[in-house]
């Protein structure tokens, strides 16, 4: 390994949101300067990292002029054109995760190519190209079907449910493009499985979560993921380490999953922190943020150990008040427990602004705890 | 509370040390803006804080500058005047702690004679003008004396252990100026209780940890400290508690004491995050860096509850090499549950730049843990 001296390596991370911002505490604590690609000087991660440069991940220019001097470069987001971080490669930067394993969690079809030829459990799937073959595959797999944006969706955005030809064309006529058909799986739950993967092939697998959506967003995380049998839990993790290993993901992966009758299906991918790992800031000796950089860095990866039996996040959504923090007061007198997080973005209705962690050894205490520190930061309003 | 939309309050943290730097983490999770006055940009905590000032904590102009537009001021280190931070006060700010408690962590004379007024346990000591005073000190004592300069000592500097009338003039001869004498005290280790008070009043108090002291220089600190009696644990934190309210603290206090066969003895106050609470990251649910903050902002304070039966902090004191970083591999691979802190500081021979973590269950097992990180990675020696 090189010299960093005096100060540790820097690592480049392409997008400043909330993911960039959770990364400083742990960089902070390892002496591992943070650089940020921003698009603009005010965006969440800009706030509280020094080196911050703005412009543009989809230029080539300002990327090569971003990953100048860094010894790894990783991202915030998934959009980051595949060419772009192959020519970054090409000019002796290291890049995790590289271009061929990103790929699967930028274009959701090959995505399911690739796990299908690798047998990794996925709902019945097809590439479609309009309405006609929306409802081709429906006879074969009935209604509903999902049909879902190959590229940049994320959050709910990017995914309709059908259940006619009609409501077909409206997605193709609302996409603009082709889409991803998919056999709308009649889940129990959805269950998250986070892992890291180090450049050398070390693989780390943190405990099976239960992720609880809401209009397609997610809106709590229990960990581990209750009552779920350990014998599907060591499979779901099985499942995430080969994925990470088969795709040669660096960093870390999540692996979303639906868990039905017949099995775990995946569900989707994501390369980098995930919102589905916030509770391990608190609740597992090594946060995905510290092992996301320990892993772009091929340093030894953490333990995974979780600090307490029961940890449950609810994420913290806009509402309204643009102003959460006069909220602190009684939230922190509730409960002198519970840890509150903000990404220090503008408030917007609807939109991730921040979540709240809560851990001990009752599931339903916890769960309650978490909630009524969520709902009061968002409403003002008691639960 | 005002309101603080978009973002949260601005905390400004005179001095740019390894306490401000550890300050950040806490501060980006609360969403509350950290200012920094350093003395130079290049400064532990403002390679990490993006709203450094450079300037000067001896400049009444320079601090009216910095204090402008914080919702609360508080300190990297003990050495801002008091008449400024008075003046800042008069100017309507909110600084905390407030100078006339402060003082008593500034001034060691005045520290003991308020210790002693209010009953708190301190050795034998008095103010003594020359090496003459310091043998009648001794005539009523025995040598050796404890002489110690009134204000500015730390890390075992400004501390001289005099035996005779002639050690005592060689003590006056370097400080130039009046020194405390207290009586060496016979003591069996060394305590700390670290509590947090906030102006409402509200105190809190961690459990009393052990700190084992080299050359004056904190190397470790065991928490719990290790087969205290429960009572004598109490009674340290109701003296600590009681010092905190009646000296009028806001934010953390450190009380450093003597364990010994008469009972326990206060040594030394520090009103800030202190070295003795950097086993409270990883082993309480609230830092002492979120609780301090929580403290000057008037918010409600957080447990103090531990997140393991046993937590040991070692420091790590630089040596000849100034790249520590390459050790990281080694150090991670070795115990994948050891933390490690770097405070981004130039590596120089005996200076504290960083320190390690070890949680567990078992005292031998964890201490081994710690030292083993801690040695390796001063000095590459495994241990």
């Amino acid at each position: 390994m090189n010299a960093y001296s005096p100060i540790g390596p820097v690592v480049g991370i392409v997008g400043a949101g909330q993911l960039a911002r959770m990364s400083q505490p742990p960089a902070i604590a390892l002496g591992i300067e943070l650089r940020v690609l921003a698009g603009s000087s005010d965006e969440s991660a800009a706030r509280v990292i020094v080196d911050t440069r703005v412009g543009d991940y989809r230029s080539l220019d300002d990327l090569r002029a971003f990953a100048e001097g860094c010894h790894a470069i990783t991202f915030d987001h998934e959009h980051v054109p595949g060419e772009h971080i192959r020519a970054l490669i090409d000019d002796g930067h290291a890049v995790h995760p590289g271009a061929d394993a990103l790929v699967h969690a930028q274009d959701k079809a090959v995505m399911r190519e690739r796990l299908t030829a690798i047998g990794a459990p996925c709902p019945a799937w097809a590439r479609v190209s309009g309405p006609g073959e929306a409802a081709a595959f429906a006879a074969g797999h009935g209604w509903p079907v999902v049909l879902k944006a190959v590229t940049g969706g994320y959050d709910g955005r990017g995914v309709w449910v059908c259940d006619s030809e009609e409501a077909a064309a409206e997605a193709f006529a609302g996409a603009g493009g082709p889409l991803l058909a998919e056999a709308l799986v009649p889940f129990e739950r959805e269950l998250a499985v986070l892992v890291a993967r180090s450049p050398h092939g070390q693989g780390v697998s943190y405990p099976v979560v239960e992720t609880v959506q809401r209009d397609g967003i997610c809106v709590e995380v229990l960990a581990p993921a209750p009552g779920l049998d350990p014998e599907e839990a060591a499979e779901a993790q099985r499942v995430a380490l080969r994925i990470a290993d088969e795709l040669g993901v660096t960093g870390m992966l999540a692996v979303e999953m639906f868990q039905t009758r017949q099995g775990l299906l995946v569900n989707e991918l994501a390369m980098r922190p995930h919102n589905s790992g916030h509770w391990t800031i608190e609740g597992s000796r090594t946060s995905q943020f510290e092992q996301h950089l320990r892993a772009v860095l091929d340093l030894p990866l953490g333990t995974p150990a979780m600090t307490a039996p029961v940890v449950v996040m609810a994420n913290l959504l806009g509402g309204d008040d643009p102003d959460l923090f006069k909220r602190y007061e009684h939230v922190m007198a509730h409960d002198p427990a519970v840890k509150v997080h903000f990404y220090g973005k503008q408030v917007r209705p609807g939109r991730k602004i921040g979540h709240v962690t809560a851990v001990g050894d009752d599931l339903d205490e916890v769960r309650a705890r978490a909630r009524h520190a969520a709902v009061y930061l968002m409403t003002g309003e008691y639960t």
